[in-house]
């Protein structure tokens, strides 16, 4: 078994993306990336479970990333500010590994229906673990499952903000602007 | 061509919950839920474009109803007032509509993947409607997309509890205690 060759995984990727983008993520079969990357099948199943996995290999660790980061949170903070609290930490490990793509990335899914439909169930599976996580710091169920399904809000509104301005800041900072701004939001008579 | 026949209408669809709740969903056709009310295929064809509609005709509405319902809120309301007005506006209006089936419903969509993901299609709609509706109002954009997110979280858990307490609550009040919780839980420091 050769060792993991990071050449190897980024050379599979780019062509994986210039391929979705070209003929729309439907159409691209492995083989076809595999040829174009000059590498084999056999190759890319080393890397990549399918496809699907070049996209959303590190938003699969999404759910488990955010519930960690809401169990390190702070115990005096509130629900809400341990969970931007969390988002915010999250952001701070995923904004490097996913910069170098995010905006192909959005770009393919925004035209694919079924990659739409992977992200929704995504983060349905992000609401699950921090509602779960929320509980066990101390919320009642029904407020957890709110908070949520609203921290799912806030991380999608900052993380389409950073996508829009990959020079501004950085994500971990989008994050928190969008919860603070949701909570002058609510707040404001 | 028959008039509309409420009783007709009103068989189909409780043959339809029955046979989803005993087989699911998945596996029940047209012709049994015809059959089982003793009416024609053809006669089903005239209430509901497929079985999903039996489930799904109220809430396809959805979107537009809670669009117009911000579109009339008081416009000296901030934003999240206006919306958490129309949820309980459209509450009002939905309520009755979907009361006498709401628990069998939740019960067929919760055993079934391929409802789930038509509720979070759904979803999806719902909050681009009232992103546009609160854009209009005079939000931005990405503040109205943010909040639109929050409205769906709200409705979402305002209406579990309403359906998890027949015997409470009107919609309405479910929905204006899940927005007032939010505002809570967002400011409490």
């Amino acid at each position: 078994m050769p060792r993991w060759d990071a050449q190897a995984e980024e050379r599979l990727r780019t062509a994986a993306i210039e391929l979705f983008l070209q003929l729309g993520y439907e159409n691209v079969t492995v083989a076809q990336i595999a040829e174009r990357s000059g590498l084999t099948r056999r190759t890319f199943s080393r890397y990549f479970a399918d496809k699907r996995d070049v996209l959303f290999a590190d938003s699969d660790r999404l759910p488990d990333l955010l519930a960690e980061a809401v169990s390190r949170a702070d115990p005096a903070l509130t629900p809400f500010e341990a969970l931007v609290t969390a988002l915010a930490d999250a952001g701070a490990m995923l904004g490097p590994q996913v910069a170098p793509l995010a905006v192909q990335r959005r770009e393919i899914i925004a035209r694919s229906p079924e990659l739409q439909e992977r992200g929704r169930t995504k983060f349905a599976a992000v609401a699950r673990a921090l509602s779960e996580e929320l509980t066990r710091r101390g919320s009642e169920p029904a407020t957890a499952a709110l908070l949520a399904d609203v921290g799912v809000a806030v991380f999608r509104t900052g993380f389409n903000r950073w996508v829009d301005d990959p020079d501004g800041s950085d994500l971990a900072a989008c994050l928190r602007e969008a919860g603070a701004e949701l909570a002058d939001a609510v707040a404001q008579h």
